[in-house]
């Protein structure tokens, strides 16, 4: 690791840059480190079998002496969710508003920990001192209440750290991103800005969460005689306030399905995050005591994902719902890319089913909770900083993010793209990378963190392309004889029932290959003696086949 | 199988709904039969190690001596790709447009076949009379050349069949898609209008193909300093034209890279469906000896393919090019759903090595090839078609499809969404369905046709997900003892070296669950010995790892 010198700061990102989610940064000075945000990622397509991807946090578990304190900008998953993982490693006080710390004990009640979390709820407009940091948290409008910007204050100067959000000019909670704060902070100086990339690539200004709204009063006016089912992210507070208030004003009760649905609409409610009217929600095995028409469903799975309420509903799998033609499907959200095929499969269910569905194609039921192009520019005007890091996005984002700040007049040599790992050293002489700390993704499969490598993955990429063909033979090593087998078990290669011939070719094969090894002069090596089976099986096999399967000789010696 | 009356029409898609590609769709009167198209379709993401999927034609071989003849609407994989699949087991006469054909050629020198397919050229306005049939090859506009609908005369009346087709009022080669002469078909009468739904989603006309030479001609107007890479749809040879003759214009020399672009390109310089200008196009190995700024790229690898040329140019694996911040790469095309992430991987990998990128969500640089909502309804108008079948989509387009005659005053009951295999009947007395025939997806992996199914394909899921234990031991079945073993061994699960415990365990729990079948009473049933080790060892690795990895023992019997 590289040494430190007085005096100067270091902006390290072990998540979230050349990639999506798992956002975390670490900032530097002497002796003190806080953390920015702890998020979880979702796995590439080919880490097969992966639940979820985290940091690798060794960096602060090798320095958890000197982290004063993690300071979380808003409740979603890839900026929280690594919390129960790393509070086994490390456990410094975190601090959050109060809907992000309701939605953590949420998590935290699923995972046994053996330590007490400090938890310290924090307002937007307040500032934390630790060591010789004040974070300041500042209001900003994202797809989630309670979301935050920091201005962190150093020795050095003032570091904004933008998280995610969007300026919206008519929020559902009719509190505006507060770009006054933001403009007086710029007015002192700011000397770094971070500023999220998530939307970097699109022009204009992202559309109000209200216009939403207006689509929904349109597709609820037009449905007068339909049960309406909208499924839409459970974390987005205002989203379901406006269906709850579009559906009160239409006289229809609202039913909620889903777990996480569940969960944080309760937090949001008792946190006093949504208001509903009385009687509005009732439990969804009350529904059939009202008509179709009178019924709102929220609902989870607007991803398609297979085990959502949206995708039981949709395949008749769900206990108190089935979907059908006097059913209108509203998907309130728009497929991360990824999903687009599930979410696909969804739609067709429902169609072939008769349900009429709604999406973001169609109508103008979903908006971004990420800053376009215009309002990134607006942050930076507002900010004026001296430095610029474009964080939270594949490298393509940070780029686009980067030509912004050109455009805006900031110079090419004061504006990095880091990348996870890497070190931005700013002192009073100036700003420059110095050196990388440790980093990555540590996978989790089931109970396993980080049990799970590369080693594993390319066995289960080969293990899902070809399958695999297990020879096994039992040998006398000294006496030089094949004693029984080879047998030869396959397993996602060849349907074997009808392809007796080449697995008996195979076998053959294996054990012409095993004889010879075994009839050669000099001493026995193992080793060699199953390479030679592998080789041999492979070279047969491809010819025949054009595939190449995991061969595994396991050889026991009596 | 439903028995066929007298002077009955019977329509039977073997491919192409309910799914993208793969279409094939079979016409019959009486004893004789006509096929049109008979495409290939790519894997669902859980056909782990597919290459390809073609129809289930075991209708079209218990019928062959029926089949009269093979008509293809145009040159696209998902229309001929089955095409040397099928040869192998039936041969029947094939019938398309020129360029169709020379692609047909080209795929089938790479296949071994023992038979000679005949192949008869057509053009646009002919009528191919095959027994009680007249099929007319009308021309429409797509994202191929030669594409044509077909107009197929029967003793009951005339079938269209839209293939996949635009409405071009300004295309490239001056043809637009001859609407008069479907509007003259309307006006003595239709019988049934069989139309594609890739696009009966989306609202308005599909833009011109002319849109994206604007686009292509205002790039290389503000780029003359850079080289430009252009990758795009190797079949989209008016694509490749105006990309041709935008870099004459401005004075640059063409090269092609990726191996079905040179292809495709030759057989439509030879065959005339392209004019290039003297010395424009240059061998790849020439352009050293000109300035970046005088050279087009053309490659393949629009949709992020890891073999492709382009993925290669970028992740520096191409003998002839690297790519960098003199060089402006133009993905004319957009991802087709499930590519997303690979398109991704190229874009950021080319921002990272300082190559700008200009893509369909900044520029304006690809169009569809396939008619919007208006073209569609404008189809309906000319043909006024009795019924109407929408074909060539999942069921989400078949539905909107279907909405839109409605919209057109077609009646609910002359409109039929069909299935693969589902049997639509025409007679004089009026439409409906009858019976099923046999179809499916034909799963294609590596030489081997139809011999991975359902059960490989399970098999290759569990070893995705979870990796492979293999207990092998051998036993002496009559004296019940242990001889050797057990031996665990394990792919794709956990990475052994660090998790010896866990391993050593499991190897004890497998060695206690033979041991107890050994000692129990009554005679020795090797199937449930084996039945009982995958039950104790799977319990007991869920209780530890909250993963349930494929467990394979094998015993033998000394």
């Amino acid at each position: 690791m590289p040494k430190k010198e007085k005096g100067k700061l270091r902006i390290i990102p072990l998540g979230g840059l050349n990639e999506i989610g798992k956002n975390l940064t670490v900032i530097e000075y002497e002796d003190e480190m806080i953390v920015v945000d702890c998020g979880l990622g979702f796995p590439d397509e080919d880490m097969l079998g992966i639940d979820l991807v985290i940091p690798d946090i060794s960096y602060l578990e090798a320095n958890s002496d000197k982290i004063k304190g993690i300071f979380l900008t808003h409740g979603h998953e890839d900026h929280i969710g690594a919390i129960p993982y790393i509070l086994r490693l490390i456990n410094p006080p975190i601090f959050g508003t109060k809907l992000t710390l309701g939605i953590i004990k949420n998590k935290l009640d699923e995972f046994e920990l053996t330590v007490t979390p400090s938890l310290n709820c924090v307002s937007a407009g307040q500032s934390i001192k630790v060591g010789s940091f004040a974070v300041e948290f500042i209001h900003v409008n994202h797809s989630i209440a309670d979301a935050c910007c920091l201005a962190i204050n150093t020795p050095l100067g003032t570091i904004i750290h933008s998280g995610d959000f969007k300026l919206d000019v008519t929020p559902i909670d009719g509190d505006m991103m507060n770009i006054t704060r933001l403009g007086e902070l710029g007015r002192k100086g700011v000397l770094l800005l971070m500023c999220e990339s998530t939307n970097a690539e699109r022009a204009g200004f992202t559309p109000s969460e209200r216009k939403v709204g207006k689509s929904l009063e349109y597709i609820f006016a037009t449905n007068p005689d339909k049960r309406i089912v909208i499924a839409t992210f459970s974390s987005n507070v205002h989203r379901v306030q406006q269906i709850i208030n579009v559906s009160a004003k239409h006289g229809r009760r609202v039913a909620v399905t889903g777990r996480s649905m569940l969960n944080i609409i309760g937090a949001a409610i008792e946190l006093g995050y949504m208001t509903v009217p009385d009687g509005v929600i009732i439990d969804i095995n009350e529904i059939k005591r009202f008509k179709p028409e009178e019924i709102t469903l929220i609902t989870t799975g607007s991803q398609g994902e297979p085990m959502s309420a949206l995708y039981r509903m949709a395949f008749a799998d769900h206990s108190q719902v089935t979907l059908g033609p006097s059913d209108l499907v509203v998907l309130s959200s728009s497929a991360i890319p990824g999903n687009e095929k599930l979410v696909g499969r969804i739609i067709n269910e429902l169609s072939k089913n008769g349900v009429n569905v709604l999406h973001d194609a169609v109508v103008e039921v979903h908006v971004s909770g990420h800053a376009c192009q215009e309002e990134l520019k607006l942050l930076q005007a507002l900010t004026k900083p001296k430095y610029f890091m474009p964080i939270h996005g594949e490298y393509r984002h940070l780029a686009a993010n980067r030509e912004l700040a050109l455009d805006m007049g900031i110079p090419d040599r004061n504006i990095f793209i880091s990348d996870i790992g890497k070190v931005l050293e700013i002192d009073s002489k100036g700003a420059h990378f110095g050196g990388v700390v440790p980093s990555g993704k540590v996978l989790v499969d089931g109970y396993g963190v980080g049990d799970v490598g590369n080693i594993v993955l390319r066995d289960r990429r080969h293990l899902a392309q070809d399958g695999i063909i297990i020879v096994v033979a039992s040998i006398d090593a000294e006496a030089r004889l094949l004693l029984s087998g080879p047998e030869i078990v396959s397993r996602g290669f060849v349907y074997v029932r009808e392809a007796e011939e080449l697995m008996d070719e195979a076998r053959e094969i294996a054990a012409e290959s095993i004889e010879k090894s075994l009839s050669s002069r000099g001493s026995l090596d193992r080793m060699e003696l199953k390479t030679k089976v592998k080789d041999d099986l492979s070279k047969f096999l491809y010819a025949k086949t054009k595939r190449r399967p995991m061969i595994l000789p396991i050889i026991m010696n009596e």
